[in-house]
């Protein structure tokens, strides 16, 4: 838990929220779709670029030397971040959507195949494995959602059996902030068939709860950066050593080989077997800045504090009958809330909002299956925190939507 | 061309080249492997993620649309850079290894289709044949190099009939510098079967040639950003529209679609259709700064600078009896040479450059079939030039190798 004080001070290494637009602070709230960065960051960033920018890999001179080193620095305490064995079990790619692509093509899948995902699923994590359907006859299952906007371990044995080859699904939903009960379906699977693989989304959770990839005993974890205080066009894929090394290669080219003839090639084993050509070097070094900062922070304390401004903020919303919100107030959720205004397009809340510098999503959140399944029209707004949001500007959002819903509903 | 003032207001705008190491400016001639980077591209990078950083597409707010506007300005502005006719021929990948996968994945080969390289490719120009050969009994060809390691248009014809489906050859080759005939090609090509693809691997001639894709007539032209002194992780991946909207889509996930069910999904057309996911948009924006240099500096200016000093360079090695130089005086070549000193490791020459803070590649430069067709052990020292070289860092380098060659040789 952080006071006002330590909020004031976390907010100071964040330069936006110093921004005036039309002469008003801002108010982020879309931080589930990237976060905004703190100055440490943007200092690793001008660092590399003025320093020893260099390409890495077997160049022997002092500027590449040091890019190697910082490259696999950050590479280690990424892994320590998530407690992975290896620090070989941690591969760059561009986003949590390649590396969930990434898994979609190397992993092998054979006819009758079932891969299980929950309805709460974002695009990322549903079309991968509608192409593999569409390609393999592979059965495709969507695990529905209770009135909490989650599921229960009840519902999700019935969609598991002796086919089921992998089962993908996030840690924290997008739309609603549900957290799902990984713990409690890790170990039901793991009784079940432990040859079963789990693939856990960790894009909305790898900044909002602290993560313990051995703890969890998941196969897969998959995050982008961004999402957590760091540089754009930056994946982290977690995997198990055995399972990453039974695995296919996935892209081709430079820094993972061993030997290159015409007639057959020898690749590396992980992770450069994963990492075909010149990396994201800039975002991979100064993402270490980044996670030294939350480190140090504490993700045990970022998730208290997160949590309680979630419940401040749907105790405020839930009063108040013009407004739908979609989380109960018994949901198990964090940092995420979603809602509507009776008779008011969620697309013109956001761009009303948008006047008073208050910026939030709306729309469909990269997740339609799931409003199809919950028969919601036209999406929902969504306010989603980050660990520098306080409670001055849930109440400006507040007061803000009282005096649209008084002019315009 | 260059005069030496305008050189060292060049070399200003590049605070890298001001560093000393061990006491000594440093001289960066690793150029092809990655570029320094002038001060605008690291104020650019700064500007976005202090002042608007946020995501894009469908989101309504101020940051997020001037996010979107400045990620388009750039893709226009790339598409102006390379004289492409539509800027939604532009696609952003990672670098020019995902995008040569990436074409590799989704272009439709069939039984007995061949696939032509030259003999000068870089293993991502060569590695995803190789498995897609493997794959699917298509055939690999490789085109033999004449004594100057060029192909000439005669060599090319020998390994083109009607089976040939595309032809994938790179503009410069990326250890001897050779400029491949390329206008020749296409245009013997072109007369012989107008279906027969073809792309341009531009990752070395980028930076260093006037590129304008309608003239070359290339169906496909890729390269990395940050071999033209922009960012690291992004890619640029030039298409014929119709080709791409012919070929398959890639990896699938958010900001590419129209609209999603479990049971199917509706994708959009280019360039979304192949960029799912969140982009790299710090560096997709920030690129612009600098091809907005490169292009006020006048790549025909840049190509002429550099050509002369290759040939001072040239001029110095060839008469060294010692120094084994890889470019004929009579080669077609710019940017880059190679060469070997007799009796001294490769490897060797480059560890004592690092000691004068003269930065070169040693190897294979990921070129090993290269160097096995031309039955050159071990590979060699690769020197490559970037606009900011200058005669004094070439003198420094030869006399260096002469003190070299005298204590170890």
């Amino acid at each position: 838990m952080f006071n006002s004080k330590e909020i004031e001070k976390i907010r100071s290494k964040f330069p936006i929220l110093k921004k005036k637009i039309l002469g008003q602070k801002i108010v982020y709230l879309d931080n589930s779709s990237t976060t905004q960065k703190p100055i440490f960051l943007i200092r690793s960033i001008n660092n590399y670029y003025l320093n020893y920018n260099s390409n890495i890999n077997r160049i022997n001179y002092y500027l590449s030397n040091k890019t190697n080193l910082l490259i696999e620095k950050s590479r280690i305490f990424i892994s320590k971040f998530i407690n992975a064995k290896y620090s070989s079990e941690i591969i760059f790619t561009k986003g949590t959507t390649e590396s969930i692509n990434l898994i979609s093509r190397t992993l092998k899948f054979k006819k009758n195949d079932e891969i299980v995902i929950s309805g709460l699923e974002h695009h990322s994590n549903i079309l991968p494995w509608q192409i593999l359907r569409n390609e393999n006859s592979i059965k495709l299952r969507v695990i529905k959602l209770n009135n909490k906007f989650n599921i229960t371990l009840d519902m999700l044995t019935k969609y598991i059996n002796k086919n089921t080859k992998l089962v993908s699904i996030t840690h924290i939903s997008n739309v609603f902030g549900t957290i799902l009960p990984i713990e409690l379906i890790v170990k039901y699977l793991r009784s079940y068939n432990p040859n079963i693989i789990i693939l856990l989304d960790s894009a909305q959770s790898i900044a909002h709860i602290p993560i313990d990839v051995q703890k969890l005993d998941v196969d897969f974890l998959v995050f982008s950066a961004h999402k957590i205080y760091g540089p754009t066009g930056l994946g982290i894929l977690y995997g198990k050593k055995y399972i990453l090394e039974s695995m296919d290669k996935y892209q081709v080219g430079g820094n993972m080989v061993k030997d290159v003839k015409i007639n057959r090639t020898l690749y590396l084993s992980i992770p450069n077997k994963f990492e075909a050509g010149t990396p994201n070097i800039s975002s991979i070094i100064s993402f270490y800045s980044v996670l030294k900062y939350i480190k140090y922070l504490d993700l045990n304390k970022i998730y208290t504090y997160e949590k309680k401004l979630l419940e401040y903020t749907k105790k405020l919303f839930l009063n108040n009958k013009k407004i739908i919100v979609y989380s109960k107030n018994d949901t198990n959720s964090t940092s995420i809330m979603s809602f509507n205004i009776k008779k008011i397009n969620n697309f013109d809340i956001g761009c009303l909002l948008n006047n008073y510098a208050i910026f939030v999503r709306t729309g469909y959140q990269c997740a339609q299956p799931l409003f199809q399944m919950l028969k919601i029209n036209n999406g929902c707004v969504r306010i989603s925190f980050g660990l520098y949001n306080k409670k001055e500007e849930i109440d400006k959002l507040y007061n803000t939507l009282k005096k649209i819903i008084k002019e315009y509903s």
